[in-house]
């Protein structure tokens, strides 16, 4: 059996997310999953994806943390209704704030492993804490406040209401 | 007079950075100079660099924010001790923590503004507080604990030592 991204369940129009949109063909495509009761994507940077020479750009490392607790947050929401993700209603998350602690530099090179561990889900709010690590070692941690949206002020934000 | 950016002064084994190096082929180039007391940046997103279509992608403007930040927090460094960014002792920094509050979807299409704050400077530590501004609105707030590190120690990193 194929495990679905939890991006996978994304509609077409907000699937387009440079980080994790499988319909943004410039982009990242980060792929989420559970793993237990934690969420798990992995990523390799490409060779100019660096800060200096031989390791990840903390920019990139912090887009990363930012799709994948999206991702996760909406997973959770689903988890916690005790429904799939492609059941209605649609649960529609952006990042409120972003908090990343640069622990040692990231080897570029081996591919990264984010795992993210749902600290929070209260009302609209749903709080990740995420690790990135690089060959087994956490490089940075990261976390996540992402809030639900209704789809009507996604649509609004579409020009499509 | 052109004005050099702070980018322009670092050398080039640390000018490969994704986010603001200007010999990275690949990377965003961001050039950062001082306007009085603040710190100013302008970078327009590519088309693709967006989250929804419409808006920019928040790991976009993560990124910006960090190396604005960091630039800052080098330049502001070099003003505290009175003296040019290409006069010696060098100052390196490296960001320990970056943390982003997303106010509003920040629309794709006008050019950024990156303004930056020097909260603190103290010891090896600056901190930078920076707002990202949208057609004269602000979208995104940020900010930058940077910092110092030997020139030694980026030369170890660099595998130079």
């Amino acid at each position: 059996m194929t495990v679905k991204a939890f991006q996978d369940y994304y509609p077409d129009h907000l699937s387009y997310c440079y980080g994790c949109g499988r319909l943004n063909e410039h982009g990242h495509h980060l792929q989420s999953t559970w793993d237990g009761d934690e969420t798990v994507a992995h990523f390799t940077p490409a060779p100019y994806h660096i800060s200096i020479p031989g390791y990840v750009y903390g920019g990139l490392l912090a887009s990363l943390i930012d799709c994948h607790g999206t991702g996760s947050a909406a997973a959770a929401a689903y988890r916690a209704e005790g429904r799939a993700m492609d059941s209605e209603p649609a649960r529609r998350f952006l990042t409120a704030s972003l908090h990343v602690d640069y622990l040692k530099p990231t080897p570029l090179g081996p591919e990264l492993e984010l795992r993210g561990r749902i600290a929070e889900v209260k009302g609209r709010k749903v709080v990740v804490d995420i690790t990135l690590s690089a060959a087994g070692e956490v490089c940075v941690k990261g976390r996540v406040v992402a809030v639900q949206v209704p789809e009507a002020y996604v649509l609004q934000m579409l020009g499509e209401s």
